[in-house]
């Protein structure tokens, strides 16, 4: 009867959630009332579960005084207020007298039940009898809404949504993969289903219906959705009206595939569905069209109504409504802990040297590697950048999606043309009226390992994106249609870090995790200049003050000689109090000890203003990059770690820094690999990380498993 | 030091309202780590609440394998690992040492307390001595967070917003009225304060601040809000910085208005504000500029921060960041039950003597007749229609609010020319490529009487408004926006009928709320054909068949003439199913039983196509209308209702149905006037509510005390 209340966009609140009455309710839930016609019996169909409600005085003659009432076997009546013995004599009427109908089984055929009403007068003579003719069906629009893969019957809460392992509700994915390589778009873009195996891609839906052959003339089932959720949803059904439980007729069906029509979707608010008779099952196919956003909960309604004919040319009422409730899965990034599938870098013209230390490291630790060549990368050597590579994820299926950079410099079509696919999604957001800032590149977007903050616990781990200070004049920032999408996924809440303050502003300058086998399973490392400085000042106590730093390169300079630059000495300063803030935040919003983080040997120095290609236009703020390459803009698979080689002082044929590193990093069962990415990588302001990317598998914790 | 995470805009969801972290966390939460330079003296501002934290190890010198700690008396520290005996006796020095600082009282002077940290070698020889130099204030941004008409001072809950009775949670108004009279405008498009008076529709927020005359040089106090944040509010401060208790020089300032000074809004999203110096307060005002909407949840967040100095072009670091929030007052609705303050009527070339009615029956009820006038209403006498009075409330201020129909007729310029106004706020919202319809008028939005539903209650009653079937095609609907907004305001649940089936199509065309003095202290009133029908059975029956509907008018009619118009039973069958489906749908919404509820007996008829003025482009469905003067679009005063004058037969010189009326409404304590409404309304497809329009007191009920 809530029919109408969908149609009210709800503000996206989880709390606005269609709560289930209690049982008790369900009898006030689905009482219809309907008149009795004392001219010409009453036609009724009736839904097995509701109740119907005659107000018995209302149409009786004026001059009625009693009534009573008889009915066949398989139709049960009630009257309110009760009457004294329970037979077919004589009742007197009052104002308030109701009479409540059920039954409790299908009809074979239409109005193979019937109640009569009889009014009597003051004399008991009967005045006129009231005929209702009845049709009883069964009626059930039916979700996955236990999450276990199977479309049970009925389930008590498959119109609302609760989070958390004792949840409830149905989850949908965005179909944003393409089952076409050729001339493809994405499914979700598409209003008919191009090949099966989309199907896949889609959540099953089943109207089960029981009675009749056929429902009575002019009564209809009608799927409906609202205006909004019209933007976020499509159900398909097969055209032909087959029942799964022909199989062989099922399978034949599936091999042709414009046999599927859109039944409620874009533009397309409601339909009619076949009824088929009998105790029949019906598949629907649905698929969600847009992630959680600032104006999407991710929620969705789709009603199903039984339609009762009122007349020509007058609009069916609806005397019955099912609804089911999904909710689209989530955007959610994997984490460094994950297991790597595949690692991705761009092949220029110019790091031949860099490709072959990745193959052998990628090699040796049992991954695929992809190279993305040049006419494909257009010089663009920052794989990191230009996507984060996530997936969706439903109880019946799942596959990875890409998020594009509104970065968009030379690696610009890769996602699109190299990544979509049959089970392949990509998802984009383009920036509004707002400037693309270096900031949202994606080595300015990470994510943790799973963390628990003061009790509350973050399974799927939490988003790391940089900012300026919002005190700031002139800072740059993420666009905010990306930071929108980042935290209406809801399932990794992000975390906003200081990045501003480097020249390229992209966390992974500064921050990574590693796994570890203790603790909290793994370690927040941070650069640190005073980690740096403490490392040189130590080799100069012991007597290597003339040992340089790049050695045998243009750039060499000896520790003595680091030491001594006052000017690199306050930048570092400057540095490492940035470094602080975020260690700070980190801290707090992770949950972390001072044992969980490790601080590398890392200086930065200021760079000149010439340097800061993106923000020349601007009066231009001291903005820092890494002196030696940034050991902590590491790629980490497995225990593997490839980490950009610094080039320190060599002691004893050992670089000094690269000593320091292993004997912070392998205590934890890690093996460091250092990576030359000298020339090719850290001269341009970027290093290992920022040149690669990886794919990894799923997280095994499922997001709707959440205690949101 | 989450001074970024308000940076990104959250997804509106009470689940993220920013909760207190519990007291335990507090240390964690305030804790910021500070270099100790070995070189020269750190100078360090410290907020007194907070922790320092100082990593012992990292700025040591290389060879330092002791420390020990000494500090004037108003500083606290402690170590951890905790060392064996608490003196300054030299301590082992380890990776993981841990200095915390604290102190609870604050400086009188910039840097008047110290703390030390003396480093050792091997043999204990100092090899150097690290110094902190102190100052100590107290920061605290305060605002209303109890609810009590005053700012009390750093309210632990002050973060945060909850509602109910035990929740928290400062409320702000949206500035809708005009402080102005002449040349209005509303004072939320006014990025200036024109009027001190302004002052009383904006929430105070004091800033609270402690310690030396002056800060450290470079140290400021900044205020911030979010991007998104900037769109919903303004604050202002007195441009002279005035302290509350310098009571003659406040008074003096009040009367030089552009003495106040935006410090963020609308493009302007911090601010420096001024640190005054010992104990002292600084009072800000705050002013919501839009009502909770579709991507608005109505909370705001207000950021207070200390910024510690850089170095030059650097941006400046916040070492401490104080909030608070707030909630936008929603647009309230007012049901009949409330005390009616002011009645306003159209005055037209036609309805003099209707307008006498009224007047006569609002001044026999002891309230307040505003007539509109033709200049101003152009024509269009139906007040109800565009406009609906209702409030917006907060702890310290409230005052009525207009919301205004896109529906635009002959009154659309009188709700903004002759009701905005000091303290009379006024608020709108335009279709965007939607069609308006008759259904946009406000004798379409009506609200009920406190109920309670399941256990669920709603203090301010529930809203109503009528649209169309989702399953029908062609049909009119209340504007996506309209809708958007009345559900976003949230403390009065809209409930969705069905009014598309009426020519004009609103729900005051056969529903209606009156007063009663027993049960739910309201009956719902319910046009029905049933019921009319049955009037003029017995009517029938008693003899009269012979009297006449319309006595001595052109449309005189006899009640046998009526009973045996087959088409018109037809068409009443019908609408009595229309408006029985609405009666389950408001049964079960609104917790009602049957004896809640009272039948009127009114009949309907179809209207011929010529007559559905606004549907002529349409394919016409059949619609209907009143057949006599519809008797439940009343006006209720009180006790005292105004009714259209139905003109039925005479029995013993008294209107029946005015006789049946009465019965039904008399016991209720209700007094019934039938206003002639025939050819001034009726006739136009209105009645005596179409014609009018109530302002009520607000409930007694605050908003923010609902449980949601």
């Amino acid at each position: 009867m809530d029919v109408l209340q969908e149609q009210i966009h709800s503000v996206p609140s989880p709390r606005s959630l269609r709560k289930r009455k209690k049982l008790s309710d369900v009898t006030n839930m689905n009482q219809r009332t309907c008149r009795l016609d004392i001219s010409s019996p009453t036609q009724i169909v009736y839904v097995v579960g509701t109740e119907l409600k005659v107000i018995l005085d209302r149409c009786a003659p004026p001059q009625a005084k009693f009534f009573s009432i008889k009915c066949t076997p398989n139709v049960h009546y009630k009257v309110t207020p009760p009457t004294k013995d329970k037979n077919t004599l004589p009742q007197p009427l009052t104002p308030n007298s109701i009479l409540i109908i059920t039954m409790d089984t299908v009809s074979e055929t239409a109005f193979d039940s019937k109640l009569s009403v009889r009014y009597y007068g003051e004399k008991t003579e009967t005045l006129v009898e009231a005929v209702l003719h009845l049709t009883a069906v069964e009626i059930s629009l039916d979700v996955d809404a236990n999450r276990d893969g199977v479309v049970e019957k009925n389930n008590p809460n498959k119109a609302s949504w609760k989070w958390g392992p004792n949840g409830h509700g149905a989850v949908l994915l965005v179909n944003c993969d393409s089952e076409t390589t050729y001339k493809k778009k994405l499914d979700s873009e598409n209003n008919e289903i191009s090949k099966v195996s989309d199907l896949q891609d889609m959540s099953e839906m089943i109207l089960r219906t029981n009675g009749p052959s056929q429902l009575p003339e002019g009564y209809k089932l009608s799927m409906y959705i609202s205006q909004t959720t019209s933007e976020s949803v499509r159900v398909f059904r097969p055209r032909t009206n087959v029942q799964k439980d022909n199989v062989w007729k099922y399978k034949l069906l599936k091999l042709f595939l414009k046999d599927y029509l859109m039944v409620v979707g874009t533009k397309k608010l409601t339909q009619e569905v076949p009824y088929l008779g009998g105790n029949t099952e019906l598949v629907f196919y649905v698929e969600g069209l847009r992630f959680p956003d600032k104006d999407f909960d991710g929620l969705i309604t789709i009603n199903l109504c039984l339609l009762e004919p009122s007349g020509k040319d007058i609009p069916e009422t609806p005397i019955f409504t099912d609804k089911v409730m999904f909710h689209v899965s989530p955007w959610i990034m994997t984490p460094n802990d994950l297991k790597p599938v595949e690692v991705y870098v761009c092949s220029t013209t110019d790091n031949y040297k860099f490709l072959k230390s990745i193959k052998n490291l990628v090699e040796k630790s049992g991954y695929k590697l992809k190279i993305i060549h040049e006419y494909m990368n257009r010089g663009d050597r920052w794989m990191q950048d230009e996507i984060e590579f996530g997936y969706i994820d439903s109880p019946h299926h799942r596959f990875p999606v890409v998020l594009d950079s509104p970065r968009d410099r030379g690696l610009q079509d890769f996602p699109y043309e190299s990544l979509l696919g049959p089970d392949f999604g990509y998802v984009t957001r383009h920036a509004l009226n707002e400037e693309v800032s270096s900031l949202d590149s994606f080595g300015n977007l990470e994510v943790t390992p799973p963390v628990t903050v003061n009790g509350k616990s973050y399974p799927l781990g939490r988003i790391i994106i940089g900012v300026a200070f919002p005190t700031a004049t002139g800072g740059r920032n993420m666009t905010q249609v990306v930071q929108d999408f980042l935290w209406a996924q809801k399932v990794q809440e992000p975390i906003a870090l200081y990045s501003d303050w480097l020249v390229v502003g992209h966390v992974d300058e500064f921050m990574t995790f590693v796994p570890a086998p203790d603790r909290k399973k793994f370690r927040l490392l941070l650069a640190s200049p005073d980690a740096g400085y403490k490392v040189f000042k130590s080799l100069q106590n012991k007597g290597h003050g003339k040992m340089e730093m790049f050695p045998g390169m243009p750039e060499a300079i000896s520790i003595n000689e680091i030491l001594s630059d006052k000017k690199l000495q306050a930048e570092n300063r400057y540095v490492q109090s940035c470094i602080d803030w975020n260690r700070d935040v980190l801290k707090k919003e992770l949950g972390l000890d001072e044992e969980d983080i490790i601080d590398l040997p890392i200086l930065f120095k200021v760079m000149e203003e010439e340097e800061e290609e993106e923000e020349e236009k601007k009066k231009s703020i001291p903005r820092t990059a890494a002196y030696y390459p940034d050991m902590v803009n590491m790629i980490v698979l497995g225990d593997q770690l490839g980490i950009p080689k610094p080039f320190g002082p060599q002691i004893k044929g050992q670089c000094a820094l690269e000593t320091e590193m292993c004997s912070l990093l392998e205590p934890l069962g890690l093996k460091c690999t250092f990576i030359d990415d000298f020339a090719s990588y850290h001269k341009l302001l970027g290093e290992v990380h920022c040149g690669s990317n990886v794919r990894r598998e799923p997280s095994p914790f499922r997001w709707w498993n959440l205690d949101l």
